[in-house]
């Protein structure tokens, strides 16, 4: 029994340990480019894959160089290797790793055990190194604060970019009404502010400034002048959405969309070439404001993710640790997404909740720290750009300093349950409206679907002020606290000159009777509600780059402030009912209407995408008071409670579904009583599993059983009576190392033993060369029995990050479990399709 | 190959599958109560043991009911169950589980891959039946929402209990300089808040406000009351200490010390009965409010996460769902430590990342947003107590508004690299003393010992001001910025009349030449400093309830206030230096000393904690700005930095392995090239495993095995010769089921065959019946190849959470790897005793 592992440590002792497993045992890409097969047992090749709505072909994604450039290329040198020219080293274990070898193909998953061990391994050897020279211990101090200057770097390209995009977006949303005189690139805000003709009540009015009306026709007055500027609205705004969509469609299909679903799964493991890439980042940058500018229904925060992460991918190319290793890429990449959501809403520690609850897969503590100065020194350079000159980072920020009533959390519950109803209604109109543009011809004009939507949205939307104004303003003008001298709609409250106004504390005002002006606003509010409502389940994952938070940030906006008014009128006008005697009586200032507002913002945000701490994290840091963190959590509470009863999916993994992306949701268990044996293959009625003998196979044999298989590794045993296993080895590093043999060692044959065994058995004499490939072995596949339960199974898949996994029983190999196995099954579990699954 | 599977899978579907598990798979208990053998190889067995510091004897806190009833009792009545009482029900899987089976040992780790397999098991069972009655489906429901409920009494009672703490401790606190003739319960500040003959300047003094020496000797002026004072001092000091010490040592020795290192170890898996138990509650409130007003150097701090934990622990068993399960019960106390830091520092966002980033070990998401809710319930209820009356939750909350200028970074990176110095010298020193009182007299006395420190400690701080407060008084001081009023000694600024008054802006006050008052003040400061960073050596540690966060604190703010005092005189009488230049001209507010004060105490507090983000973001929320955060980070950053370089762990860690507890660090990388086979036992020198074969031994036999090893489990193999492995059985269901067939079973002999497989071997007709063991199997024992690099194997244990792997070769079993024989291999490797890990 000990011979065994005596054995074996002694020739780990020879070998050097850690070094071996680089050049053998955890290689787990597959070498596609030699025998043109998939890496799995379903059809999948030639397929058309749907990428966040848009269809792609594999073809023209991999080879188009623009498009391909992102990154990944670099460390793939092997790709277009074939069998005549490969590598000649596979043979010895003590040669530095072939290239090629420990890349992954596109469209699969990597394997994180293997990425986390061979950076451990790196890391080991630099410290090893380290002791001998100074060189090299100044290597290993440079190599440690890498990811420290990785990280800083990430944050000030972000966070300048996202100042860009504020700056840009802005003047091109008011470019579609006027232009000022004094410089076409000033916005209307900017515009007006050296002009001294301008007076309080009309701030944004000043002679350089001219509506398309005055600079066409003379005159921004009359039916004519109004008619003029709704054909130049809408000229802008269809312009802006068709630059962006042909933008998109000519240069990057990946910067479309929000971007989310697929850094998930990215995060979670699995490989988009391209996605993140420098292509993207440019395109996803400059349609990102074309398309907010457009008017269509969308925002920029999800998007901003998106950028932060190609920024971050982008910089990782200059740090060889973070270039070579997926996994380490990953963890810059979970602090991307932070730095994102930073810049986004001016919250640094929402944003790093963020990446953590919704974003990430693997999350270590280092990532932890890392994130939270990346997405501080974003903040940062957001706010020395300045974008909206009034240091803050975002529109929309507000200080309340109102207190609310302890029985509000009634209204506040209400919006909750609204925001839930919303968020599940939403999420299912939005899935079946991206079905229907997957599976009929509306997928194939994604321009004409563009234009239609945003010449809709344009012509609906400029008649309603409240839906003319960009989403972010929109939110900014409902949140805020009517003062005395405010001069909007939705402050046209009636100036009781004689109620008690010495009562009122604060800044804020006694509460007071509606005018007729404020009933206007709310009609018009009503009819933005319902048209929000609307239009964003068919803007949503349309073929421009598409946030969410924004439009169901206006739609939760619009429906708090329509409650807050009426609580406030009603109690107004019936300050003597029992629930508002005490602390509602005439003359104070007992509701805040934007307070509702913003609760309203929240509850609907979060049953859209089921965020909970981030989000009332987000809005803490929007508030700046701790107080408002009970009733946002109410809302959000019940809002996630109301929506999961109806689906327990966000908008982002409902996404990940739609496009079949194989990623196993960390957050869900896995409810059901399977074993192990219900879910590997092969299945009872399966031909038996494909296998290699670690001796007795000969080289023709082996190519066989290759070319008649599709799947991307076999395990070795022992014989094929014992079912012993010995190791696993890739089918890529399999092909190559036999056809290496071939041409390079002398008298190999189709009847070559080949040999994973450590010693050479007694062959006759006259026998051909043996082909020995035990440094291909993975010496350590990951095992489970057959009797596993599937939820621990899956639990292992989970916190390991495996690919796949070997079952067996008494020791003796039964079959093969895969993520997409996994995946497959759960699907079936669910009563759904598991041909959904359509990677692996 | 495949008949195993099929009938396996068969076996599963009579079965009911998962309801399998809990009566035989997963047990992995040991049942030391009938043949007294410990779990392991080491002679552990009637070991003195070392809880935080204090020399206990085993038996005796097993014993003893006071500290034994907190609560790990109810769900282990199968302790006291000898052989002959055996339970009779577990030859038959489909029966209720045996009480006792699936409960823990005192001091032994739990098994999570098991314990979240049960709960999960349970889910399923409600799920299912929930369709079956509406009782069920209200079973369901209240199931689903007992864990809000359960956070919400936890927010409640730690809240409560943390005010009465806040408030008993500031009256006993002032009950050492006085009494307030009103009413002795009054405080100083409550009992002069009445009084109409307060002036501001002296707001402190009034009439009914009378020193000791007052009511004495009738005068508070002169030599003679001062030394009346001085005795007061001292004998209140020494009474409450006196106090604190023999309450804790005669009823709750679990009560001492600050309890992170042992809520960590018992997050991580470990169980210690009592040690969060309702005794251990109450001791410790109590003692804490003594031990802190009794003037020693700790803070109240770390113990409130203690007490938070065992309020949790307590208010678990309320719900079976978390009662009955080890690792619900966990999610549950790192929800509490969050709610701990909640309340110590009204920072509840800080409180949860501490908790994310210091404490928990399995921290999921669903934890994340409860931890959240229940630290803002927590918070919510201190604040209604309003212990401060100022709506504060803590008393050295402060709103600075200065900003500070970016070569000011200069002086907070020297404030980091104090902090990190500060801290690894203290590390070192506290563990040096810590084990000199384990191993030494010292740790016999430990009466004498508090005794002694609290004398020495109050006979010193007596006649400096600034060591006379309490710690939390002395950082509210030295946070405090300076404005014109302020009559404290640090505010001893010369009143410079003919400066340019006008120039200064906000509410901060130009920079000003010191006083000779201010002198004074810096050279108190130096030698409180001096003194604090040595007395704080010897308290933490001690047999009282100790925190370190205050005096870590106080030591970084008296070392940041000096240097801000500093540089601030530097920069008033240097102004035309190149640096001062431009931003700090004369008449300018440019340096704030309690900024300074402030980054010192997040550095030092840094630097012996390792604290990053959860410190930053608790020192956020004291300030409430976000301007702060660059001047913290940087500070902490370079506090974790320098202190690492002496050595990477924390005191707590630091304490975790000085009592010797099987904490597997989570945050430490596996540095070594080690591979499992030379980790596993048994070594090469030693006899083979003890393992059991699935047919052919007889009942003799194995229990001759079980009595002539201490394993706490025996993995079972087909035959000795093949080694194929089939399962794992633990040793206290093996004694149990043996010894109950031979009282139950008819005709069971010593020579009767233990079978665990499913079908009968054929048999003599002539034998004894066999005794069928297979229900006892753990069918999915986790394995690990020998070639597996121990990085892998360690990666494995951690996310999983296991207590024992096992070790093939080919399929055939080779040894065994358990969590001490990991921590023994890393602490070999680190070149420490690995003897030093004690517990299994």
């Amino acid at each position: 029994m000990f011979r065994f592992w005596k054995r074996a440590n002694w020739k780990y002792t020879i070998l050097g340990g850690g070094k071996r497993m680089d050049n053998a045992g955890y290689n787990t890409g597959s070498f596609d480019g030699l025998h043109q097969v998939s890496d799995d047992d379903d059809d999948d090749d030639d397929e058309m894959v749907d990428i966040a709505g848009a269809t792609l072909d594999f073809s023209n994604t991999d080879d188009d160089p623009p498009l391909n450039s992102g990154g990944y290329e670099e460390h793939s040198p092997g790709r277009g290797m074939n069998g005549v020219g490969g590598p000649t080293a596979m043979m010895d274990p003590l040669e530095d790793p072939v290239p090629g070898v420990g890349t992954y193909e596109d469209f699969n998953t990597i394997d994180w055990v293997r990425e986390k061990s061979k950076d451990r391994d790196r890391h080991r050897e630099i410290t090893s190194k380290s002791k001998e020279s100074m060189e090299a211990l100044l290597h290993r101090i440079s190599d440690a604060f890498s990811g420290w200057l990785l990280m800083l770097l990430v944050g000030l390209m972000s966070g300048a970019l996202a100042g860009g995009i504020d700056i840009s977006a802005h003047w091109l949303t008011d470019m579609k009404e006027g232009v000022c005189l004094n410089g076409f690139w000033f916005n209307h805000e900017h515009c007006c502010w050296t002009s001294n003709e301008t007076t309080f009540q009309e701030r944004d009015k000043c002679p350089h400034w001219k509506s398309w009306a005055e600079l066409i026709v003379g005159t921004g007055e009359g039916g004519f002048a109004y008619v003029v500027n709704y054909m130049m609205f809408m000229f802008w705004a269809l312009l802006f959405s068709f630059l962006a969509v042909t933008l998109v469609k000519s240069f990057a299909p990946y910067a479309c969309g929000s971007g989310i679903p697929e850094i998930k799964t990215i995060l979670s493991g699995f490989i988009i070439r391209g996605y993140l890439g420098k292509w993207t980042l440019i395109v996803k940058t400059i349609t990102l404001v074309l398309a907010v500018s457009s008017g269509l229904s969308l925002g920029k925060e999800g998007p901003l993710v998106h950028v932060a992460c190609c920024c971050a991918n982008i910089l990782c190319h200059l740090f060889t640790k973070y270039r070579k290793n997926e996994a380490k890429r990953r963890e810059v990449l979970s602090a991307a997404a932070a730095v994102g959501v930073s810049v986004a809403f001016g919250a640094p520690i929402g944003g790093v909740l963020f990446s953590l609850e919704e974003v990430s897969y693997y999350f270590p503590l280092k990532t932890l720290w890392r994130s939270f100065f990346a997405a501080l020194v974003a903040a940062f350079t957001l706010r020395s750009i300045n974008p909206f000159g009034n240091s803050r980072l975002v529109l929309f920020y507000v200080e309340f300093h109102a207190p609310w009533h302890l029985l509000e959390l009634g209204p506040f519950i209400l919006l909750g349950i609204f925001g839930g109803l919303w968020g599940a209604l939403f999420i299912r109109a939005n899935i079946a409206w991206c079905r229907r543009r997957k599976t009929t011809l509306l997928g194939h004009y994604p321009i004409v679907e563009v234009l239609v939507v945003a010449g809709v949205t344009a012509l609906v939307s400029f008649p309603n002020s409240y839906t003319r104004m960009s989403g972010a303003e929109l939110i900014k003008e409902l949140f805020n606290d009517c003062s005395l001298l405010d001069s909007s709609q939705l402050c046209r409250y009636k100036q009781d000159t004689n109620t008690t106004a010495g009562t009122s504390v604060g800044n804020g005002l006694a509460d007071r009777p509606a005018d007729s002006g404020l009933y206007t606003a709310l009609w018009q509010l009503s009819l933005a509600l319902l048209f929000k409502m609307g239009i964003t389940v068919v803007t949503f994952g349309m073929k421009v780059p598409s946030g969410l938070f924004i439009p169901s940030m206006a739609v939760g906006a619009i429906a708090g402030r329509l409650l807050g008014v009426g609580m406030e009128q009603l109690a107004y006008y019936n300050h003597d009912w029992d629930i508002f005697r005490g602390w509602c009586t005439p003359g104070a200032d007992c509701i805040t209407p934007g307070l509702y507002a913003m609760v309203g913002a929240a509850a609907c945000l979060g049953g859209v995408t089921r965020m909970t701490v981030s989000l009332v994290v987000i809005m803490f840091e929007l508030t700046g008071g701790l107080e408002y963190i009970v009733p946002l959590m109410a809302a959000t509470m019940t809002s996630k409670w109301v929506a999961d009863a109806f689906g327990r999916e966000g908008i982002y993994e409902a996404h990940i579904r739609l496009n079949g992306y194989p990623f196993l949701e960390p957050k869900e268990e896995f409810e059901h009583k399977s074993l192990a044996v219900d879910v590997m293959r092969p299945r009872r009625a399966d031909p038996a599993l494909a296998v290699l003998t670690q001796e007795g196979m000969t080289v023709e044999e082996a190519e066989a059983l290759v070319a008649s298989t599709r799947y991307s590794g076999f395990p070795v045993v022992v014989s094929q009576e014992s079912q012993q296993l010995v190791g696993f080895v890739l089918r890529r590093d399999l092909l190559i190392s036999i056809d290496n043999a071939r041409q390079r060692q002398e008298g190999v044959v189709s009847s070559s033993q080949v040999l994973f065994t450590e010693h050479l058995p007694a062959q006759a004499a006259e026998a051909p060369p043996p082909v020995r490939l035990r440094s291909l072995l993975d010496l350590s596949p990951f095992t489970v029995a057959d009797h596993t339960p599937m939820d621990i199974t899956v639990d292992i898949f989970r916190k390991l990050g495996l690919r796949q996994c070997l079952v067996t029983h008494n020791g003796r190999l039964l079959g093969i479990i895969t993520k997409k196995d996994i995946l497959k099954h759960m699907a079936q579990m669910a009563n759904r399709d598991p041909d959904s699954i359509l990677f692996n």
